[in-house]
């Protein structure tokens, strides 16, 4: 059973484990740092598929199966699955697991999706509701541009405070507690609206998000920043990334080095200045995350991992009628050890 | 702790209660069967604001207000909030309980979502995650409309099988079993997909799921249809519901009298022809369940109600693409008393 410490943290008392993990990522992800890292990369961005939106439920398709190939699973020996994406009725969800028979708890956290369902999943473990589960989401450039933005065809101009949604889809199948890494922690976030309504700089609008959680993370457990190799948030890009700081360090909990960004460490902007501010979308963190990090996390090249996936609860509907641009941040803490050594 | 039945039924042991709830209804709802039950209902569609969009996020914060309201509990003794609607991003929820500062965790399950936000808000409660937990909903015909087939002012041509959206919303309150009704099992629903492409006839895309997860539960659980006073089920309206009744007939498991849907309790036909199959929409399940059947279980007027909310995974986009429509259905067990007597 989970601890509730503070206000909104859970401490896990057995912690669950991720038993296995995929990623999988479009060309530009391929050539970007952790190209190496995906399991499965495409030069095809419609992932053989006839529409983009098709080629994003193939990607959470794939980054499922794959995962649960690793495990040596069948679909079956999952209880349930928890997934969700950026595009209206999440259908990259809906349609890339509809055919796995799996339990389907559907969630709505835009960027924050992963660490949403990770953290959902683990407490599923934790309760004793479930034996196996998993979290699972993705992103597409094409399909978010024309969703939220502009048709690619438009050509629209891009700000430099502007974000790249990262084609790509991460899952992970949480379990018992065998082996690292661990899930030791979750904190569920809050809605924070600080009254950005720049749909091109979404890392202004979900910092303060990030914050609240992060912050509300540290009150509760009595840990600091120091206490962890990497504090990493979802999407903040160059510019969320340095307003994170700031209001961190405002806060009296200073992250310096020790904060880095899935949208930042994903491209290789000399290579492709177009990204911008830096990487975005649900598949952008649940890419970084189960392509590189839990891999490190089980080798132990990282012991302490704060996962805080961002999201901005951005609709162009609600931004056209005048409605300023709300964040969520969920965090999971990820470790090497299950309990403090 | 909750013990795992079956292939996917949670029993729970300690059976968490709904402490309080809320529903909230438009003018049609207002004007039905159900009128006199609902908290608060609105003879102005806009519920005071200026557009359908910010109505509905209205309808949702007036939902949990009241409902917190009636426990007399202020949102910062809410852990968490699940919650989660029709429109794009959610955002009857999103802006709805944006001011209210509660860890949110954001729901798509379309109109399955009342039953998916139980559910998990009972585990929560359940797994000692939250002392105290709500789950919230809405729909509204007029932004439902515009967003999933035509504008309004279109005046598009409605085929018999065709749904009305319900104009409502619903809240409930969960904490710890002291007063019924209590929360004995959830089953959490599969996406089921029959290939149905009638964007028009959404009973019929829904009922499989419906009868999936039912079985499930009655073969996970031993029990059968007669343990239960009524199976009600979200919003399969008059042809969803045929169809139903049909597939669990063949299943061996008929249900004969015991069903209805909160589809076909909402409204008034005689007053309201152009209503068609019947109520649909999250808000639809959410108001019945929240205006007058949790009211059936405290009073004792109803001992035992299997409640399967039923949700059409359907996609204006994945629709244009040729796609078909999946469905899902979540069920709780809402009981009078916390374990058999």
């Amino acid at each position: 059973m989970a601890q509730r410490l503070g206000e909104s943290t859970l401490l896990l008392q057995t912690p669950p484990a991720a038993v296995s993990w995929a990623a999988v990522g479009g060309k530009k992800e391929a050539e970007g740092p952790l190209g190496a890292c995906f399991d499965c990369t495409s030069q095809d961005s419609a992932f053989g598929r006839k529409s983009w939106e098709a080629a994003e439920s193939e990607m959470q398709h794939r980054a499922l199966e794959t995962a649960l190939d690793k495990a040596g699973f069948g679909p079956g020996q999952l209880q349930c699955v928890f997934a969700g994406d950026l595009l209206n009725q999440c259908i990259g969800s809906t349609y890339g697991l509809r055919d796995m028979g799996v339990p389907y708890v559907g969630l709505f956290g835009a960027c924050s999706t992963m660490a949403e369902g990770l953290a959902l999943a683990a407490l599923f473990v934790e309760g004793g509701f479930a034996r196996h589960t998993a979290a699972v989401t993705s992103s597409h450039f094409c399909s978010a541009e024309r969703q939220f933005r502009f048709p690619l065809e438009y050509g629209g101009q891009r700000p430099p405070t502007a974000q790249w949604t990262a084609t790509a889809a991460g899952a992970a199948v949480l379990g018992p507690g065998q082996a690292p890494p661990y899930v030791r922690a979750v904190t569920f976030g809050r809605i924070v609206d600080l009254g950005v309504r720049d749909a091109a700089n979404m890392g202004a609008a979900m910092a303060p998000a990030a914050a609240d959680t992060l912050c509300r993370f540290f009150r509760d457990t009595g840990l600091g920043p120091d206490r962890f190799d990497l504090v990493l948030t979802g999407d903040l890009g160059q510019v969320g990334s340095q307003l994170l700081c700031q209001l961190m360090e405002r806060e009296g909990n200073p992250l310096g080095r020790r904060h880095s960004d899935c949208g930042l460490m994903l491209y290789d902007k000399a290579r492709h200045p177009q990204v911008g501010a830096g990487g975005s979308g649900c598949g952008c963190s649940a890419a970084v995350l189960c392509g590189r990090l839990l891999d490190d996390l089980r080798s132990g090249a990282l012991h302490d991992l704060l996962f805080a996936a961002t999201g901005a609860l951005m609709s162009p509907t609600a931004s056209q009628q005048g409605e300023s641009i709300p964040g969520v941040a969920h965090l999971v803490w990820l470790s090497s050890a299950p309990q403090e050594e």
